[in-house]
C-alpha cells in the first residue's frame, strides 16, 4: 500500500517521503479500515518535523481519518468510520495517511452519514481539541465566551461549540468579518464596550501568542478563566502575569493538549458530537472549503502548510 | 458599646483606636450579636493599614465571630451563633471587633457545641478559606495534595479538609514536622521523592512565594492544579511561566479569595463545616494554641501582627 513515512536516524530530524508498505493486518481487537480521506492538521506538520520528541521512527504520520472497515470483527465490517487520534496513530503506532490503517476497535465511531469522507476527515482534531477547550474552561449557558483565532479550525469549532450551549460568542482574528479585529485591536479593547464593560467570562486562545494571553487576562471578568492550547512556535515560551490581579478576581489559566488522550478518549469525544454532525447542530467544513490532494503530492503539501502557515484545510483523497 | 474603629480622611491610611459607639439596631432580617468573642485575621491587619481599596471610613474591622443573639427574630433570639465574612463586615458594614454587631439572618450559623466561643471565633476565615481552595482544585480522592504553608492557619485548615477527603497530604512548611522543609528544600525536590517520582495533583499555596510557585508548578504532576491564595506584599508580582509546559501538560494556576464571597456565601461556606466541627472530623485549634486579648488591647494586637508576621492565633475576648 501506499503510505507517508517518517524515518530517522539517530535522533536527526525526520524525513518524510512517499513509500510502499505491505497492507497491514489488524490483530484482535482490531479493524482494517481502507482509508477513504485523511485530514493534515498542524500537528501532523510539526510531528514530521521532529517536534514531538516521543514519536518513535519509521512511522506513518497523520491523526485524522473517514474510510471504511475491510478487516476485522464481522460486527464492523463494511461500516463507514471514522476518527482522530490522541497520543497513539503517528506518534507510537502508525497513522492514517495511507492507503490502510489498523485501529483498535475502541477507537472508531460509525461516520455521520451526513457528512462525505472529505468531511469527516476534516473534523477530528479540530473538533475533539476544540470540545476539550470547551470542557475544560467549564463553560455554562449564562457565559459570554471571546474566541481568538475564530477563523482556525479549532477555533471555529469552538465557537460553534460555545454558540450551542447558549453562550454569547464573539469572534476574534486577524481578518475577516469577525467582532474584535486582532490586527487593529491586539489589546482588545473592542471586548469592554462589547459586554458593556463586564469583560468576557471564558477566553479560548487558540493562538498561542503571549502578547494577546496578556491581553485576555486583563478583559476577563471576575472568576473568567482562559483556556489555550499552544505556545509561540519560536523564542521565548514565557509567560507573565500579575499573581495578585488573578488571584483577587479568582481567575484560572487553563492548559488543554488533546495530544494527551488516548485513542478511546479521543474516540469518546469525537462520538460525543457525532449526533451533532447527524442533526446539523454541528456544522463541518463545507466541501468548497477542503483542497483534496493525492497522496502521491501530500508530501509537497507538508512542506507547503509548514511554511504557509494558516492555510485552506487540506484532506488527502483516495 | 466599645468598638475599635478605623477612621481615614480624605484617602489618607486609616488609623485604628478603641472607640465608644452607640449600641447598633438590628434593621428587619437581621440580629444583634452580643460578641463573645472574635479573631484577628491577617485579612484584618490589612484592612487597618488601608489595603482593600473598597473599605469605606469609618469603619468597625473584623470578620470573624463567635456570640449569643440579643435582638432580631424570636426564632433566633439566645441562640449561640458564630461566624465570618466575605466582602461585606468591615469593609463595608461594621465588623465584629466590637461589642454588639449587626448580622444579617442569612450571614449566620449555629455554633458547633462541640466549640467554644473563642475557639468558634478562630475558624471562619482560615476554614472557609481552606474549603474554598479545596473546591476550586477539584480534589477527588486519589490525589496527592501539597500544602504550602501548612502550619499556618488556613494551610492546616486546608491539610484536614483535603485529608477528610481521603487525600494523601504533604505538608510543607520553613520549620516544624513537617513532610517538606521549605527552609532546606526551597525546590520543592523532596515532593518526587516522596511521590515515587509522580508529583502532587494539587499544590495548595498559602505564601504567596513566586519562588515557591514557580518550584510547585514544576513538581505538579499531569494535569496538575495550583491555588493561590495571595501574592508577596512587596515588592513584584509579577510571576513567569513556560506556556508550553503548562499547556501540553493540561496544567491549571487557580486564583482564590474569599473576600470575594457575599455574607450569605460565606456563611453558606462555613454552614458546610459545622457539621465536621461537631462530629470531630474537623479540629478547630485547641484553647492552648489561641491567645486572647481585651478590646482594650486589641490596638496594639493589631500593631504587633503588623510587625510579626505569623504568630500565635489571637481572638479579642468579652
Amino acid at each position: 500500500m501506499k503510505a507517508l513515512r517518517l524515518t530517522s536516524t539517530s535522533g536527526s530530524k525526520p524525513s518524510l517521503s512517499l513509500s510502499t508498505l505491505p497492507k497491514p493486518s489488524p490483530p484482535p481487537g482490531s479493524v482494517l479500515v481502507k482509508i477513504r480521506a485523511a485530514g493534515i492538521n498542524p500537528s501532523d506538520v510539526i510531528n514530521a518535523k521532529g517536534g514531538f520528541p516521543y514519536t518513535t521512527f519509521p512511522r506513518t504520520p497523520g491523526r485524522d481519518y473517514a474510510g471504511v472497515v475491510v478487516e476485522g470483527p464481522e460486527e464492523f465490517l463494511g461500516k463507514e468510520v471514522y476518527g482522530t487520534s490522541g497520543k497513539v496513530l503517528s506518534f507510537t503506532t502508525d497513522g492514517t495517511h495511507a492507503e490502510y490503517c489498523v485501529i483498535s476497535c475502541d477507537g472508531i465511531n460509525l461516520k455521520p452519514s451526513s457528512l462525505s469522507f472529505v468531511q469527516a476527515a476534516a473534523v477530528g482534531v479540530p473538533f475533539t481539541t476544540a470540545a476539550l477547550t470547551v470542557r475544560r474552561a467549564m463553560i455554562q449557558s449564562t457565559d459570554r465566551v471571546l474566541i481568538l483565532g475564530a477563523s482556525g479550525a479549532v477555533g471555529s469549532a469552538a465557537c460553534q461549540l460555545a454558540r450551542n450551549k447558549a453562550c454569547q460568542v464573539l469572534r476574534a482574528a486577524r481578518r475577516g468579518s469577525v467582532d474584535v479585529n486582532l490586527t487593529t485591536d491586539p489589546e482588545l479593547s473592542t471586548v469592554k464596550s462589547l459586554t458593556e464593560g463586564k469583560g468576557v467570562d471564558v477566553v479560548i486562545d487558540t493562538t498561542g501568542s503571549p502578547a494577546l494571553m496578556r491581553a485576555a487576562l486583563r478583559i476577563l471578568a471576575l472568576r473568567g478563566r482562559l483556556v489555550y492550547i499552544s505556545a509561540p512556535k519560536e523564542g521565548s515560551t514565557d509567560f507573565t502575569f500579575d499573581m495578585k490581579q488573578l488571584y483577587r478576581e479568582e481567575k484560572m489559566i487553563i492548559g488543554c493538549n488533546s495530544l494527551l488522550q488516548t485513542l478511546p478518549e479521543a474516540a469518546k469525544e469525537l462520538g460525543g458530537l457525532t449526533p451533532g454532525f447527524e442533526d446539523g447542530s454541528l456544522q463541518a467544513p463545507n466541501e468548497s472549503d477542503i483542497e483534496t490532494t493525492r497522496i502521491e503530492d501530500a508530501v509537497n503539501v507538508y512542506q507547503m502548510k509548514g511554511n504557509l502557515g494558516n492555510s485552506k484545510k487540506i484532506v488527502i483523497s483516495f
